[in-house]
């Protein structure tokens, strides 16, 4: 066994298995606490919510509780494990929430793959949450999926699969095209890979100003171009009307490669054939489209995302779903819609864009640095993340009127947002 | 507002609302920590459980997981009050088992109320949990529920409302029989109340040597016998062939009353009309169905137990769920059976008999107390009840080949019980 996957077990078996916990947050050591948590003192929050319904967001975790939940058919890049295997995961999530947005999580696995029984699960069990992050589930039931949630309940509902990578990659984009000096309206994008998160990027990105008429996407077959028999809705939508097949073709003279496909598909002829200033945002995991060390050989001039860790700009989810989440919650949204997600994104963007904090390292060749080709979005570990995103997506939710409650004092709010991440 | 009300209130509203959090377990302060608890390290427990579903106990919080499960239809005794309104009570569970005996209670509010979609439900949710604790659903729903989760699915299940009170109400009985010198074959028992607590109660009394033709039991409209008509097969399996109507016709001569009914309805000639030394397990809440204080001023050689924390011998569930599904989770139980519920009475009638050490002190008339009429079974604080209880509950379920793991070491078994009280 290698050394890593030996200490990723270790870390999952040593005692308390797995990675989560409960812990009570108010007393309970003595007979009176209990009267007050259970009976007889329950009763009362009983009765108030069952006379209004609301105030189960002020008697009960509700307001701060998400459930993520899956049923296991898309789980990381392993496909579909089913439930079970799944909940490391789910668990992994519900530790990423706590620790980036103080939110709590409780991971559901659910064995069931028909969609409209699944939709039916999923809402019967929504009284018990504040929000529902939908996670590793397969295209194109995830779509669906997804939708259909939104409409038929009036809690945040995101599927992050679809939309953290496009919320992180779109705040990645703007600043890299920004940084090379193109026009967003201008730029050819060659999109690589078909399932949802690539679907939901792209939707984002024209969203961001990039024009579909210069989005090509490609699947495992080429190009998805209006010649082509047999393509599910969400591809049709970005269908476009030429003869061109491979990704080898499209590729030459492109601006943006945007790859959500498999490890080391682009060829060094292919990154040579693109534009000046090239933009790849390689994404696959854990092998990247391209190596990162040879990309940056070849074209000394290109501005390069991965999904890694160990290279410079991760594009990496936990950027966005604690805050859009928090921001969610906080004024009661009923749903997370579009408005939503691009305020995170500027807010994202923005924050790279700000002066470094002496406590904040941002390293690259051992040097400290600021905003640029090496740093076009923030760190996972960057504690401004939830004062710039949450309030951000609040503040969206208000003026797009989706909040069932206001904040108005937003300084107060801050702090708030700072206490929740120092209570674990 | 009341000032025991307005506390209640407090306690559930102030920051953090509600009463339970997720708190991780493991470490997540670097990006180290990070790669092991998620991507890419997550990826290798989820392989193993992918290969060996077993593995989830060993990689996940799965074993030491319980769903707290309602649909809010028979919420505390405020009724049919739904989902949304019973998540302070399933907070509060949550809460007891996590202090009592270490286990994480995810509670499940659902919004069904039909037999077949809510078990439909609940099968779909269970590879989440390693055991499910089903709360306040109404009877007789709750039976055909019970009964089937149990038949369709391999992990421990119990309707707490049902056999929780049974279970303790069974050890307070044996010890009262004892006491007054009586024999459980030859008492005469008027259980009044014939819900879903009623029923349970009354089963696991006959299991306790007391003859079916010795017990008679009450509903609303009086004693359920032969000549009733339409009554549900949960009642008739308890009508008796006679002709007396009345409460009040079958107390006289009793030596156990037994009351899951409702409050004050247990009159003075009633109390009196019973034999000598007479059992009252006066357990509606939060009133008893006889005051008290007027019980003992009646009857001096009355035994009496109620569900209330401020008078001696408090029949409280909290005695028996936590350490019941602590053993079973310990040695992955597939069920919840009869012999694992026998042995848990026996375990808490025993402790009662048990010398009463220093550091714990049972008062009554402010005074210390042993073993005897107004101490018949444990205190909910009484820290020797998880080492009593859950390696009773064990040794029962591998006895009857319920386990699908054996404990052989159980000096260091009780070891590990403590440590899981001692991390909350």
């Amino acid at each position: 066994m290698n050394k890593f996957k030996k200490k990723a077990l270790d870390y999952h078996s040593k005692f308390p298995s797995g990675k989560i916990k409960i812990s009570p947050t108010k007393k309970y050591k003595t007979q009176e606490d209990l009267s007050l948590a259970y009976s007889p003192g329950v009763a009362e929050p009983c009765k108030e919510i069952s006379h209004n319904p609301q105030k189960v967001y002020k008697y009960t975790n509700k307001g701060n509780l998400v459930a993520v939940i899956t049923n296991g058919t898309a789980v990381l890049g392993l496909g579909n494990i089913g439930p079970l295997a799944s909940k490391p995961v789910m668990e992994g999530k519900a530790l990423l929430f706590k620790i980036f947005s103080g939110i709590d999580v409780f991971d559901i696995e659910i064995n069931e793959t028909d969609v409209e029984k699944f939709i039916k699960i999923v809402k019967s069990i929504a009284p018990t949450f504040g929000g529902i992050n939908l996670e590793d589930i397969k295209a194109p039931e995830a779509f669906e999926i997804e939708n259909r949630l939104k409409k038929e309940l009036n809690i945040p509902i995101m599927h992050d699969d679809q939309h953290g990578t496009a919320i992180i990659s779109g705040a990645a984009l703007i600043n890299a095209i920004e940084l090379v000096n193109k026009d967003i309206k201008k730029v050819k994008m060659v999109v690589n890979g078909a399932g949802s998160a690539a679907i939901s990027c792209t939707r984002i990105y024209k969203k961001l100003g990039v024009k579909p008429e210069n989005i090509v996407m490609c699947d495992r077959n080429g190009v998805i171009n209006t010649l082509r028999k047999n393509i599910n809705k969400e591809k049709l939508e970005f269908a476009i009307n030429t003869d061109l097949k491979t990704l080898n073709e499209v590729i030459k003279n492109a601006d943006i490669f945007i790859g959500l496909s498999v490890g080391n598909l682009l060829t060094k002829e292919m990154i040579i054939s693109m534009a000046k200033n090239p933009i790849v945002f390689a994404m696959a995991n854990p092998e990247p489209e391209i190596d990162y060390n040879m990309a940056i050989k070849i074209r000394p001039d290109i501005i390069i995302a991965t999904g890694r860790s160990d290279y410079p700009n991760q594009v990496n989810n936990v950027l966005g779903f604690p805050y859009i989440f928090r921001g969610a919650l906080d004024v009661k949204a009923t749903i997370i819609n579009e408005e939503m997600k691009l305020a995170a994104i500027k807010a994202i963007a923005n924050l790279a864009k700000e002066p470094v904090p002496k406590n904040i390292n941002i390293i690259y060749n051992e040097k400290k640095i600021e905003f640029g080709k090496n740093y076009i979005i923030p760190k996972p570990f960057d504690k401004r993340l939830i004062t710039y995103v949450a309030p951000a997506v609040a503040k969206a939710a208000i003026k797009s009127g989706v909040s069932k409650k206001k904040i108005t004092n937003w300084e107060n709010y801050e702090k708030e947002l700072l206490n929740r991440i120092n209570y674990i």
